[in-house]
């Protein structure tokens, strides 16, 4: 595999499914311990290890994960990486990229906005695009969570996973089809799955909340999209106040200091938005630790 | 075993040896994700399980950790719980210990004047002390660490552990005992067991610095010092710039929020106190994470 020993096997923590209020075994899958504290450091990889001969850098416009891990990524391939974040990305999100020697460029507005300006930029220069979730090595190297989990908890019944533009979940469901359930989760007020899902397409949607800078794609990846259609998938819907609610149980109880949008499987979970079967192992993954406070 | 089930089995989490500028294979073993967020819960719900029928209640003395532990046996057991802690405890750790439902007395001073006036309170009411460092089933509790190590990393060449009232080292170098040399870690502003090792008997030090609240035990447990002396085992000392330049990479690169105490042993790795062997697997016990701040 061609992330084996460069990105981290991240740990499982198991806990007791009465401590969340649901009837069976819970496992946290703790990929905030990533390298670039997410998952996106797989998929960044990933698509930089297959970039052709001679490109010489790369840009992605981000929330601010993929730009930190594909600033990451770059580094350790000695590329150049511009980076486009909006302006209601966190300061932390923007420190890190910059800390992996990347240029960050802070536009106004949203994801879109910033992958407007990316777009722009590149015109004429010799970089190369690396997109944060619609891109197939992007996706495939998510999928290399998918395949941990599925040799770290094999009697797991169903994963959850956060849900954005469907970068992860593209990947670890496609990884683990067949073998185990992957349900997507989405903050109500981030549903791009769920509206491209009623709408028989890929659509906009308005996007806010306290996960936005995580998981504030306004349209879902059409590679998302085709799995979730494939597999007959619903996504999980979770409220800010669930998400926070999560969060602070995360901390309070386990130490792990996940970042809102990494929450909302959690969320899921202790809001009964996903049921669990007595007797089940439920897998969750928390994908991500760069918006810190609570300590 | 007496604790199955009942303590978390915490994950363990490898790094690159070269990320902290060693040889070998790092593997961390993260216990700050135990229940009440150290290793403590594991010797303190043992010393509750092990008490005879028809005790109601349990006291102790604590920097803090041992006391939010045994609040948390208590609890689970029906027990009441009062818990000395000195007033240079972190004001976090108090609110976790009445978070558990336990009584938290602050006594002026250090652990030794807590310890005194737990003593003093005990005295012809019907409770029980449970030590928070030198007694066997404490002791035993901790060793439990030992043996997830022992199958989690069965190549591990070396387990580095915190040594403060030298608990956990004793419990976890007894437990490895012929399997895996286990190096206890000290604080040079905490050296209690060093200071015995020297004068041949346990003897009072002066403690102080950025580690005290978990590791400022003047004198060495009589365990501890028993179990270092039969295995030859020779304290590995770290500074206060080595503790908080360790526990800054722990956060920065591992999204661990380790307390000061529990960085010690990663300190001893990245300062060098602690030789590594080209291509061998280091242990390194994260034992707790009661003491926030950086994020």
């Amino acid at each position: 595999m061609r992330l084996e020993g460069k990105v981290r096997r991240t740990p499982v923590l198991e806990v007791h499914g009465d401590e969340l209020g649901v009837p069976g075994r819970v496992v946290l899958k703790l990929e905030l311990t990533q390298h670039t504290a997410s998952f996106k450091a797989r998929g960044a990889l990933n698509s930089v290890l297959s970039l052709p001969d001679g490109v010489r850098g790369v840009t992605a416009a981000s929330g601010g994960n993929h730009g930190a891990a594909l600033a990451w990524a770059a580094q350790r391939l000695g590329l150049s990486a511009d980076i486009f974040v909006s302006a209601s990305s966190p300061p932390e999100k923007v420190d890190r990229i910059r800390g992996f020697g990347a240029t960050a460029h802070v536009i106004d507005g949203y994801y879109p906005e910033a992958f407007a300006a990316a777009d722009e930029w590149a015109k004429g220069r010799d970089v190369t695009s690396v997109h944060a979730y619609d891109q197939y090595s992007t996706v495939c190297g998510q999928g290399t969570l998918g395949l941990e989990v599925a040799e770290q908890v094999p009697e797991a019944a169903r994963v959850l996973v956060a849900c954005g533009g469907g970068g992860l979940y593209a990947g670890v469901a496609t990884a683990l089809s067949g073998r185990m359930p992957v349900t997507p989760v989405e903050p109500e007020r981030c549903a791009s799955l769920r509206a491209a899902l009623r709408a028989g397409e890929p659509v906009a949607v308005e996007v806010g909340g306290v996960a936005a800078d995580s998981l504030g794609a306004a349209t879902i990846g059409t590679h998302a999209f085709a799995v979730a259609g494939d597999l007959g998938a619903e996504p999980a819907i979770v409220t800010d106040d669930d998400i926070v609610a999560a969060r602070r149980w995360l901390w309070e109880r386990c130490r792990v200091l996940a970042e809102p949008g990494a929450s909302a499987p959690v969320a899921a979970l202790m809001s009964g938005a996903v049921a669990v079967h007595p007797g089940d192992t439920v897998v969750v993954v928390v994908s991500g630790g760069n918006n810190p406070a609570i300590p």
